[in-house]
């Protein structure tokens, strides 16, 4: 690499799966040097590098890896030729200067996922990301080949997102210890917070490249509340949280794929308090060179989502999508795209959060769907072997992924801007793009007959519905994943102050069962 | 009245009803003063006053209005001894000082109504407000027998609050003149913004007076979009908003019912943006000495009821209402008393606003209230006379305000502290106070029969029910207005992890009707 250091060449400029001057956009370019390692490295050193492409410059913060390696680590969003320059309150570590280039992004990396039309999300490149998510929180922490197995499952699955806790977890199913701590010291009480573990780390990002190799962003919880002082985890000082970020966010946010969660539960933390996750929350968003999208997840207690540094509301609530009604409510309250991230879960615990039906479970990702926001699936069949997915991965033994599957399909197809409700207080079951394209849930209902008809959105939401337009409808079973199309063309006539219907008072049959949507297309003329 | 100011006694203080030397606490205390009647006097001179007891002092803005009298009205919030000393920037006006007792309240006064218990309301002297509200828009701008007909039957109604607006209001059913206009000019067109009409003001706060007598509290409308240009108060110059803004609290906020609605519908207001109602929230915070309630209500877009200047959220969401599991979402969004202002009204027009039936429109009540939440009424019937209580007062009706008053009369025997819900995303229907008081709503279910069973609270949300513990219960008919107490005592024992149940697995027999509530009472031993 070029470099104008021209000492030993002692450090070393690497990008993974790409030589050391190349590396692609959204890509991870790493930077190592040698350093100190007497005292604390991890406390005594500041070690950063000023990123710059012509005016574009960004700082991004390195981090201590043990053995005396220093990295930084940096995920360029433009491409082209860059330089950079270390600055570092060690002298070895300070002043040293690089180039290389960025190339375009090979063919499935399509960037980071951002927020894209206020309510939904978009990759870097503009593909449309539409969350289909799923949760495994210390799957991490599992013997290698339950990780393995883990991943296998998920190549398979239809889930786009996975959310999973960096501390280990202590709760029912789940009380073996973990491979390795995040810190060093002995188990299960004595640590020093002050010097985090690399072996840990180094492994733990390992899995978030697995993850972005199989196109599933990384949901990182930073902090959650299944310790109870077990380790201790739960109840660091001030100081040992706020570094233990900061490291975390040096060593893990050039990874493309990466979402920060706060907390899973904030509000059940028994030793922190609401300004302490502020306090995170301002942290994350100023270290965070590449500002990924950050929320935090609640228990009985919202946090306040409308904050500036919250990019999107994260949000456990079950009883939000058991109609698209409320599913919707947290939408124009927060104005930022609504990831219901825990509606419980699939299973069979004694527990009435892990005891839903598949069919119920599914009902909820569809009341989402058409509400204009995102779900989240979890698993919880008992197990005599104690693996439930939900809490260690494995296996997947439900009957939902196969229908969230379906429903992946038809998000592929649906609008790329993402589906919004189209009449949000009068008929929520409408979702879509005005106009253009109607996905409408008809959830438990069991009709045998669905009168064709459009509402006309409310004033400045897209282009209504007219006179004379002309859709194709499909019956979508969405239990049984058949799609029925519906013979002929229905032309748009006026019905009321609120509805169109097809001018020949066209009607669609159904078959009498629960969990069918219709889908309208507009047809291009 | 005792007065340093040793010159002509040109100027008085008066206290609405009282001699000058006292006034209650909670009263009107009003100064007035001679001052400059050249130029303009309601731009170019500032006067205020300040009054102290002890070292507590409060800085009250002071108005012109008009004939050269210049005013400050002072509503004490502590009895006892009181100074005051003027502030102006005309010397006349400057430096006048005086002293005045403050008596304890008069039986009916309880104070202004305060946020209490975060969801809840309460007069400042700790007797519980329970929120039923109705809507007059420009009951104040029809000819006075109308006015005094409305004021008549407010009397013999439920309502506790009333919301209307300032400014005059051009709508369906609403396009006469009003009697006056708030600013110097000549209808419909020529305003002078920076006159204010002292005489128009003066009518408006007798109405505020007059509801205050009949114990209603004012909710007071401050900028609406219902002008569409026809007077265009609804796009005045920012600095025009503003004085009329500091000119209507320095009037205004001394009545002890007073509450702030900065606009209705804020977001169909074509020529304001969301920073201008912002920063009409901070100056009516600001000048405000009192910080009466303040809030906002919206047409489609929700405004950010988290910010600290917003005292409860004031909501327009007929949907919200339709089950109590959607009431309770915006709750614990904002951590703060939701009332749903407007929620659709009782009445027969052609908009899908104005055609609840009388049922659907208690059936909305009920719901808001077992969420712990309140409601707002109002009332469009078709009429000859184009006098519809929505818009213009009158006469009532509708079916509704008798089962509000029925609904009244729970409420005032229902815990002082308010109703909360007890689970509120498995069990929404349950209201009340855990292990002491709850309120079961059945809406439009008809049952025969309900399985004795009390929901265990979550966890830090009071005392759980246990085993052991004795209720009473009664079947409310809310829509015939009947209480009928059930036969026997229930005495609890675990039914699951979830609910306790009467131990001999007793039932209430119900009549198969819908909208009943169940009625729940510890008994003391």
């Amino acid at each position: 690499m070029a470099s104008t250091f021209a000492g030993l060449m002692l450090w070393s400029a690497v990008a993974t799966g790409f030589s050391a001057e190349s590396v692609e956009q959204w890509g991870l370019y790493e930077i190592t040097l040698p350093g100190p390692t007497n005292g604390n490295p991890f406390a005594d050193v500041r070690f950063a590098a000023r990123f710059a492409q012509g005016y574009d410059t960004i700082e991004v913060p390195g981090f201590y890896d043990g053995d005396g390696h220093y990295r930084v680590r940096f995920s360029p969003e433009k491409q082209g030729a860059w330089k950079y320059e270390t600055v570092s309150s060690a002298p070895d570590l300070n002043g040293k200067t690089g180039e290389f280039t960025v190339a375009k992004p090979s063919a499935n990396n399509h960037g980071p996922v951002r927020v894209a039309n206020t309510y939904h999300f978009a990759y870097a490149d503009g593909t449309p990301y539409k969350q289909l998510g799923s949760t495994c929180y210390v799957w991490t922490h599992q013997p290698e080949a339950l990780q393995e197995q883990t991943l296998t499952t998920l190549a398979a699955a239809p889930f786009n997102k996975l959310r999973f806790c960096i501390f280990p977890k202590r709760y029912q199913w789940n009380t073996n210890e973990p491979q390795m701590y995040p810190f060093e010291g002995t188990p299960p009480h004595t640590w020093n917070f002050s010097r985090p573990n690399p072996k840990f780390f180094q492994h733990f990002e390992q899995r978030i490249a697995d993850l972005q190799k199989l196109g599933i962003e990384a949901d990182i919880i930073i902090f959650h509340p299944y310790d109870e002082d077990h380790w201790g985890f739960d109840r660091m000082p001030a100081s040992a949280d706020d570094a233990y970020l900061r490291y975390v966010v040096a060593r893990l946010a050039a990874y493309r794929n990466v979402w920060w969660s706060l907390a899973n539960e904030w509000d059940f933390m028994k030793k922190k308090t609401e300004a302490d996750f502020a306090r995170f929350g301002e942290i994350v968003s100023l270290e965070d060179p590449y500002h990924r999208l950050l929320s935090i997840h609640n228990g009985q207690k919202f946090f306040n989502h409308t904050l500036p540094w919250i990019s999107h509301a994260s949000i456990q609530n079950g009883a939000a999508v058991e109609e698209p009604g409320r599913a919707e409510m947290y939408r124009h309250v927060y104005r930022k795209p609504v990831v219901y991230d825990e509606v419980k879960y699939e299973g069979n615990i004694e527990s009435r959060w892990g005891q839903l039906s598949a069919e119920e479970l599914v009902f909820r990702f569809w009341n989402a769907t058409v509400a204009g926001t995102y779900c989240g699936h979890g698993e919880t069949y008992k197990s005599d072997d104690q693996i439930l997915w939900w809490s260690k991965g494995g296996v997947l033994k439900g009957q939902s992924p196969a229908r969230l599957a379906f429903l992946k399909k038809v998000l592929d197809d649906a609008p790329a801007e993402g589906i919004e409700p189209i009449d949000k207080w009068q008929h929520p079951e409408y979702g879509g793009k005005p106009a253009e394209y109607y996905l409408v849930y008809l959830g438990k209902q069991t009709p045998t007959n669905w009168e064709f008809q459009l509402p006309k959105p409310p004033q400045g939401k897209g282009q209504p519905a007219a006179e004379g337009m002309k859709f194709t409808a499909e019956v979508l079973d969405t239990w049984n994943m058949t799609v029925t199309p519906v013979e002929g063309v229905f032309a748009l006539k006026k019905k009321d102050n609120y509805f169109y219907a097809d001018k020949d008072g066209h009607s669609l049959a159904l078959p009498g069962k629960p969990y069918m949507a219709i889908r309208i297309k507009r047809v291009q003329e």
